[in-house]
């Protein structure tokens, strides 16, 4: 019986355009990774479960993908465990590895597990598909590549000009324009938390403050209210609802709010100085935008928090983040190792520049000839110019069979392959090959060379 | 309480230095798959089940990694299929998708899904990795890399004789001499069952004959007469045990062997059409060696078989192989479908580069300079020359800390970083960066113009 031929929800199959749309994305941020000195890892799809386990949250525990035990799996399980035939405890009992959710915590492990091995600091890419069991929707799948880079090792705040710099260099590239990359810090919001007395809240109040975009400035309130927040604490740090001006004149407002907070002004001494270096060296593309509600992963980031936004003519949110961490391998044993890092959405940049149409027509090319087939000797002929093209790297086909001409044009053309080539047996006796143009649909008869130096060009 | 930094047996991180020396090979297949009109296409790391499972055997059955159902996956589970507690039955029930066993039937499934879209003959590669619940050992892994191309749509054997020109290719570029490319037909094997009047033991008789290699003559005839193969039909056969001539007299000997087996006969024109075109279209650095004891997965193919042996001087084995199969597409309901394709065995190439010391010393190159940090004012004047630089794709690095510059130059040293500059106040009021070779200890004062210049050379 035949199986049905589909595919699993949230994932997906890349056709060869899709690939090579795919392939121009990433060899364009890996070339810049490798400019600015980051090295490349990799770590297995699968890692063993209590590497990934409790390190996203309840809610990241649940969406990770467990593999079953080979073998005799149930073997090993308690009986009482089994009886009570409870999914969650079962599944702990027979699986012992899970498929990646991140790159960031499998490069965590690395580092401690490889760390005679490596010269800190370490500045490391990482470019690999990840799997989340979220429900599929729009833009969000079950398997999807990340690329990220990091520098571990550290704390110096030249890496954070160096990444803003790096995502200016990738937009550039690729040639999108209007790309913001939003900064904040985290030690900006826990001296906003702190200069209203609220510092026990910090994590309700950047919750709340980080929904200022979705749900407006009555919405923060209100959800601040009702985490316990005071009204007249929100009243103090209203001024920051509003911030609609440019970098310079966002930090002095910060300097006024912040004046009696010590990590705040820490937090305002960071952002100045990366500010400050930028001028010296400017972005080229991106715009560099100060926000003070950006919190993302709270709980994980202790300095800068990057978000950045796509065009505003694009309707896509976020297509990349990172942000500074001191203390990401303590959870493998490895102890005050400070990191900063930054990740691109893939997916999510391929459906700005597609909607923008951005892809260099460039990508769509395969083939460049294709020789017709005559029959095999003039095959044979066929293959020894087709031998000296991809020698030189320039693609070309023979048309396996002897099918129609018509057939044969049609998959050129169905192919896209710009040119075609006539070979038959007035060809050979001359040693010519006959060329055609399929846009121009314009002939000639040329020999191997300028066969070679026409298709070149 | 800290994780132990470990990750699941028969896996692997692949340093910095492991993942370059791949993508060498990867890049270097990759490259000629491309000159000879394939097309990328990418399927997801993890099918349905059903996709999977009987399509390999019950021994492929049992090593396919089954991914286990997310949330309550208890819930909908038969009491009565719980209660027997059968690990076989249960593991139906509670998985509905497996990760990938290899390429060719996740490609199959492609072809079926997508052959509204798809212009034949189409012409495919596929890098991907594939997961094996395999005991690990010595170059045996539970996750590794297959790189396959294959064509389908078409029973043309000049797709045979471009495949043979296309792992020579690969194997000229990788400037791995001594490779033989081992070629059968399963008509060749067909007919000698036939002749010996054995052909419903078929396979019985080609899986004895395929461990020619492995256990001797005397072996192979053991397990032929213990299968039931008769000592009259062995001796009928007995010249194909020590074939040890050129091409041209194994064709001679089979010819009179064989003249009696229309199937038989078949096999052989396949064979000499593919070794006379090959007469005309020489190999490199190949050799193409008739081996009439290669079965491979007989029950797959059913015209050509291709075994890549290493080099005789390296202890490896197969570090590829393919063949003709006439109906890989009707297991998802297409009919019809010839299709051929080889495969390339990424972990043992990289084995027998790695023994044979033909990596080029370039795919070590990593980070080209790195510039010393005296300071904020100095690392700014560093990051000027460091951007424009990068933007000619020289990779060059900052160090982030203003550390000693014993702690930096040792940096620099155990990467293998060629070039140091150092550039502190007296460079920068001269407009100069102070450039040394690690290599030779030389030091010379050059602008940013010749700095360029120097490093690119």
């Amino acid at each position: 019986m035949a199986s049905q031929a589909s595919i699993p929800k949230g994932t997906r199959d890349f056709s060869p355009i899709e690939v090579s749309k795919r392939n121009y994305i990433i060899s364009t941020i890996q070339q810049h990774f490798k400019d600015f000195g980051f090295q490349p890892i990799e770590t297995p799809t699968f890692e063993n479960s209590d590497t990934l386990m409790g390190k996203y949250g309840d809610e990241g525990d649940r969406l990770i993908f467990k593999i079953l035990n080979s073998g005799d799996f149930l073997k090993k399980v308690d009986t009482a465990v089994y009886e009570k035939k409870d999914s969650l405890r079962l599944s702990s009992s027979i699986t012992e590895k899970a498929l990646k959710y991140d790159l960031t915590v499998p490069f965590a492990r690395y580092v401690v597990q490889h760390q005679n091995d490596i010269d800190f600091p370490f500045k490391r890419y990482q470019i690999q598909n990840v799997f989340r069991a979220d429900r599929p929707q729009k833009g969000r799948f079950r398997e999807f590549t990340q690329c990220d880079a990091d520098v571990i090792g550290s704390d110096s705040l030249w890496q954070e000009v160096e990444f803003i710099q790096l995502y200016d260099a990738v937009f550039t590239s690729l040639n999108l324009k209007g790309v913001s990359i939003k900064i904040n810090n985290r030690k900006i919001l826990s001296g906003l938390a702190e200069v209203i007395g609220e510092s026990d809240k910090l994590i309700d109040f950047t919750v709340a403050l980080d929904k200022l975009d979705k749900i407006g400035e009555e919405g923060v309130k209100k959800e601040m209210l009702e985490k316990g927040i005071s009204e007249s604490a929100i009243e103090n740090i209203k001024p920051i609802f509003n911030l609609k001006d440019d970098f310079e004149t966002k930090i002095n407002l910060l300097k006024s709010l912040l004046s009696h907070s010590k990590i705040g002004q820490k937090g305002i001494e960071e952002l100045e100085f990366i500010q400050k270096a930028l001028q010296e060296l400017p972005l080229k593309t991106a715009k560099l935008d100060l926000d003070v509600t950006l919190a993302r992963g709270l709980n994980y980031y202790t300095g800068a928090i990057f978000e950045i936004s796509a065009p505003p003519n694009v309707k896509m949110g976020s297509i990349g983040g990172g942000g500074r961490y001191d203390d990401l391998t303590g959870i493998f044993g490895l102890k005050n190792m400070s990191g900063v890092g930054i990740s691109f959405g893939l997916d999510r940049i391929y459906l700005v520049l597609e909607e923008l149409n951005l892809f260099p027509k460039t990508v769509e090319e395969t083939t460049k000839l294709l020789f017709i087939n005559f029959g095999d000797e003039e095959a044979l002929y066929a293959l020894k110019a087709i031998q000296a093209l991809r020698k030189n790297h320039i693609a070309a086909e023979l048309y396996p069979d002897a099918a129609k001409m018509k057939k044969q044009m049609s998959y050129a053309d169905k192919r896209s392959i710009p040119y075609v080539v006539l070979a038959g047996g007035r060809e050979m006796q001359n040693q010519v090959y006959n060329l055609k143009n399929m846009a121009t649909g314009e002939q000639s008869n040329c020999n191997l060379e300028k066969l070679m130096i026409h298709v070149s060009g």
